[in-house]
């Protein structure tokens, strides 16, 4: 691999890319090894994380699920401490996103090692419109059916088509997403986001023991909702959505955005959505509605 | 990208990786950059192509699939012509392997452009044993099951993860290959490579219309064998292949494979099963079973 000449959190940014700086096996690099697995065939699993003047609130969060993942696919995870110390090397003391991604490093064939790559990048952080928090988004549903595999159910790993595919299906820009149920008409998720619905004073979520990602600031909204408020993960039909009380997204990186429409459906964004919206905003990820 | 030194046919294996030599959009490169939607995603598409002295006698085969693929997955197909130039160059006039791989180029978030990034990498051909071809090889069912969509079908994406998982279920190298049905329990090929069967003089094949790869050997068997042979594309069960007068594998690289055993059955090798592997070996494509 090419080092960049410009190690730590001096931003390069190489040919227009919108890498910024990045790390492979703690290491400033901007390219990785072609015959990668990652690359070969999605054999990894990666973490998008929101850090805050240099601290990522959902960190233990992210690094729960990339360790459940790496047991999934029987990769050798990297120590915590490994990947923290990468990804605080890039964030510094800014505001930026850090992704991780973990791969199983080189070699051909379905059957790989259990070596893991840790790979590192600093991304700037999105923009998003404020309107988004305190109008709410508007979504729409996905044609694409996801299919059902439990073997790499709630994982974020690399093979992510399903998502790509779903995420070409529009191209109108004010809708912000779209929402996909699996093979069986249930309710799972939104291409980079899950999806909450309060009814009758309980907040309910997809359960994903079939497919969809396993979002690390849903996993944040369950803990946190049940101290004051019935949880459940359950299986959820178009219709629980369309006649729910309240409905929001949750995304690590962009936090809570209410859903004020679906197609033409128009909805009010609720009080559980505002108060878990502000917690969120207050620990930095995203905003309050109010 | 870091360009090899040395670019055109040399060979020049770097840190001991497998990679001989390789082009990163017609240019001599050893990395891709760390923001490639193959590695983020495995958002694209690849090839694996046996050359014999320069040439790929099922190069047409595979240039079908990736357009097919191409026009799947919105990407902008790299001309054929520029396809093959990448891989002779490469190839040279050597025996070997060219591996292309087609991806969505860089940028964040699942909406992507259709801008395609070329990649073509030279690998050493395999070793096979004599015996698999000869005596045949042994297989076993793989607890995985297949998932199901019907958006991917057919394609060689480069979501692999299912494969790479049921690769891992064994150990035992005497076993060549995991065979593996889908959801509903229809086979559908093994882990890197099609099946096909002999029943009552008629050469039958699973139907790929909702998941699995449609090899490009695959379509090369059911052309040629369509010459003299009812052939069949449909759903079979476990016990079609158990109780089948021949058991083949096939694979653009390794050839035909006849199956002697799954698990503790065993099976001979037939005349259908020589016939299409002395055919393929004739194109020199794996070895005649005699």
């Amino acid at each position: 691999m090419r080092s960049a000449t410009v190690p730590g959190r001096v931003e390069s940014v190489a040919d227009g890319r919108v890498v910024a700086n990045a790390l492979v096996d703690g290491h400033s690099a901007l390219d990785v090894p072609l015959d990668d697995r990652g690359l070969a065939y999605g054999d990894g699993l990666f973490e998008t994380i929101r850090f805050i003047g240099g601290a990522a609130p959902l960190w233990r969060g992210h690094m729960v699920r990339l360790m459940r993942g790496c047991k999934a696919l029987r990769l050798t995870a990297p120590p915590p401490a490994t990947l923290h110390r990468d990804a605080t090397l890039l964030a510094a003391q800014d505001d930026c996103i850090v992704k991780l991604i973990v791969t199983r490093a080189d070699g051909r064939g379905y059957a790989g090692g259990t070596r893991a790559r840790r790979i590192a990048l600093r991304y700037a952080v999105p923009d998003v419109e404020p309107a988004d928090y305190v109008l709410g988004v508007r979504a729409r549903w996905c044609r694409l059916r996801l299919s059902l595999q439990p073997a790499l159910a709630g994982l974020k790993h690399l093979n992510r088509l399903e998502q790509i595919i779903a995420r070409a299906e529009w191209n109108d820009r004010r809708i912000r997403e779209g929402l996909l149920c699996d093979a069986d008409d249930r309710v799972i998720g939104a291409t980079s986001a899950n999806i909450f619905i309060v009814r009758r004073d309980r907040l309910l979520t997809p359960q994903l023991d079939r497919c969809g990602v396993a979002g690390v600031a849903r996993a944040w909204i369950i803990a946190q909702a049940k101290r004051w408020l019935p949880v459940e993960e359950c299986v959820l039909a178009r219709k629980d959505i369309e006649s729910a009380d309240e409905v929001f997204l949750s995304n690590a990186v962009r936090g809570i955005a209410p859903i004020r429409a679906i197609a033409s459906q128009r909805f009010g964004i609720g009080p559980v959505t505002r108060r878990l919206g502000y917690t969120l905003a207050r620990l930095g990820i995203g905003r309050s509605p109010d």
